[in-house]
């Protein structure tokens, strides 16, 4: 379970976070600790036909979770959004009733897609709008816009264009161009290039006065619902709202191409690979052996918050580790041939839902002096790594054995050391589930 | 050596591949064979500030290699391209140069940039004008402009704004626009949104008549010079050359953000993985087991060549597949005490310089049946594999070693050749040296 979510949707108390500035400025509304109602539209009724791929780019698989349920898990984290209604074509409800289901987004309303965004937004929009008898959503003060191919925002993304809203009545976070806009004449030649600095993308997400944007899609024209694709646009058209626009960071960007599947997958594989625990053996006999490989993983491994801890007799300091999110453990084993340790923490790993997002690996570590025996035979006991990863991959952990030769030779040992954190770094940072059960060999 | 490299820049024979459509309006010029001459610059000179790293984009490395290296080695790959003036900055002057020395890039001219990327790629036009009397560059008929940051395109992509611009004088690859533009007011809110059907986003390469661009150089004034981003508009304003616009294809993007960089070593592993050799042993005793893995990999492999080749006396036909660019190998050993196929493999990688642009995967396999003998005596005499891994690293080869169960059980074997295939495909997918050296087992 993610500490984040628990609980969430309880609160709707906006206020601690839209504090200072701009408190006094909210009126009666915003000192009363329930009125800032946020909800939040994810439109979700695209084809994604520029992906070149069959599935609909917002259900293609990032890290094997559709990319929706990325976006979701994001607003989810953000306590004061009250209600997420996400719009999709009625062919794909089955679809995401089962993704909502299986990676346990909680809080989540569907409705079904227009034929073109500005139906689909504007479907949204009447779920929320409380004059539906049928309707179990409350009509929110500020309602954010988002998309469902954008994954990766913060916090404070969302609160930089809601407080806006409040203030302007509309807002949208915008970025530089990245190519120069030109006009075709109609016989496709260039009739005129505009200068890039005057000029922005609008990209999401934005954020309305209910009442503004509800009005403006009740009074918007065919064409504008047909062929329009700027909400803020619609606001200033229909009711006069001057959208604030606000400068986005750079990770608003839309997952458009398949290039920038992989780039996502990319970017959550780093993001998740921040953190590596090492377990230490509470038994350990050669006893620096775990620290030895601590200091080296933090020289090699730069960017990464490497930490250790000693299991304490009823595991809650790992309990504390796997509830702050930390999905790469390396764990030590003092013996080639005790998995004791490993063990412990694999099953702490499956009681938790920890893995229900992304996956989690497990690095088992033994350190063997090579020199004082065939290697191959200490190895055969290790054999038991292929057959326990093939349990608990079931559970989206993913396992692998590692030996680190434990010479009497400081620089033999210190080598070795050197190559399994190489090593460690790249089952972390590729999670690649081909490698699982593995007994890689420093 | 890159076959498609060799001998280019010898021939400037553009017109057979101008050939059909518009080879009559081309005139006597194009009907006399080397005629048509066509050259390219490639403006380098950014900083890069939107990458969020120190290094400029150019440099940083995709595969292990700067990427202006890959962009380089797509324009090589065009025999009819004459010249390649690459502009970049004094101090990267040196760097550029070793870059060039080290991919073993041929016939590149390098110009020092100016403060802007049109100073910058009026430099790299000067130089090519041949009216300067150190320079050993003829003036083209044709000259392409494309970006050291775009190393996605084909010959076609470069054939379609040539043939254009000779046609209408200048002729740009463009793109539909991700994003709404929109123009912000002085206060920071929104004026008005563009409609985004009318409007494209201008991408490279772009094409010119040399006179016409360079005479629009010459002419236009300092501002544009300063603050223009657009080629086709100076064609336009000073030379009135109305700039055909061609839709280009979704690989013309610019690598902008460190989320391309990703997105560009994603591609670039994709592509160079679409070939895999099985290498068969020729003293196959137990004759099916690479036809056996050779059937497995084909079909978990879709969309990846699977061809195998039992290597002939003197090699040829080995050699032939390595000058064919496969950067990927399965070669099979009979048995687990044999490396003989596998190092008179690497032998020819090391002489061929295949890996000089992409590392190349070698995954020695070994066939074994568990049960007929503990695997780790077995295993002891592979880790040979380790140090000739190390050997063959220093010649960017990748070299890892797989264990198949060849059990009497044809169940287990069937399992075994499956596990043997997803790990192949994920040694041959990431290609990751960590993992080299190591030996898995399926």
């Amino acid at each position: 379970m993610e500490p984040a979510v628990r609980g969430r949707r309880g609160s709707t108390e906006l206020r601690p976070l839209l504090s200072g500035e701009r408190g006094a400025q909210f009126g009666a509304s915003a000192s009363s600790p329930s009125a800032l109602a946020v909800a939040a539209v994810l439109p979700a009724g695209g084809c994604g036909e520029r992906m070149g791929v069959a599935t609909p780019k917002q259900f293609c698989r990032v890290l094997g979770r559709p990319l929706i349920s990325h976006t979701l898990q994001a607003l989810e984290r953000v306590c004061w959004i009250k209600d997420i209604v996400v719009v999709v074509t009625g062919e794909n409800m089955e679809t995401m009733k089962s993704i909502i289901q299986k990676y346990q987004h909680k809080g989540i309303s569907l409705v079904e897609a227009g034929a073109t965004r500005h139906r689909s937004i504007f479907n949204g929009l009447k779920a929320l709008a409380g004059d539906q008898a049928y309707c179990r959503l409350s009509r929110p003060e500020v309602v954010i816009i988002h998309d469902a191919v954008r994954p990766f925002f913060e916090e404070d993304d969302l609160l930089k264009v809601v407080r806006a809203a409040r203030e302007h009545g509309a807002a949208g976070a915008t970025r530089p161009l990245v190519s120069t806009v030109i006009s075709p004449s109609t016989e496709g030649c260039l009739d005129h290039s505009l200068e890039r600095a005057r000029y922005r993308a609008s990209e999401m997400p934005q954020a309305f006065l209910f009442d503004v944007i509800y009005e403006a899609y009740q009074q918007c024209s065919g064409y504008d619902l047909e062929f329009g694709t700027e909400c803020l646009q619609l606001a200033l058209k229909y009711c006069h709202a001057n959208a604030k626009l606000v400068e986005g960071s750079p990770d608003l960007w839309k997952v458009t191409y398949k290039r920038d599947l992989y780039a996502a997958e990319s970017i959550i594989k780093e993001r998740i690979s921040q953190k590596i625990c090492i377990v230490m053996d509470m038994k350990e006999e050669k006893e620096h052996a775990g620290y030895l490989l601590e200091t080296v993983l933090k020289n090699e491994l730069n960017h990464v918050k490497v930490t250790s801890v000693v299991p304490c007799h009823d595991g809650s300091n790992i309990q504390h580790i796997i509830l702050e999110q930390c999905y790469s453990f390396v764990c030590m084993n003092v013996m080639t041939t005790d998995f004791q340790n490993t063990q412990k923490l694999l099953g702490m790993l499956e009681e938790s839902n920890l893995s229900v997002l992304y996956p989690v690996v497990v690095v088992s570590v033994h350190f063997l002096d090579f020199e004082l025996g065939p290697l191959s035979q200490k190895m055969e006991s290790l054999m038991w790594i292929r057959k326990f990863a093939v349990e608990v991959k079931k559970r989206n952990i993913l396992l692998c054995g590692l030996i680190i030769n434990y010479s009497q030779d400081e620089q033999k040992l210190q080598e070795s050391l050197r190559q399994g954190a190489v090593i460690i770094a790249a089952l972390i940072k590729e999670r690649n589930s081909a490698l699982l059960g593995q007994l890689l060999v420093a």
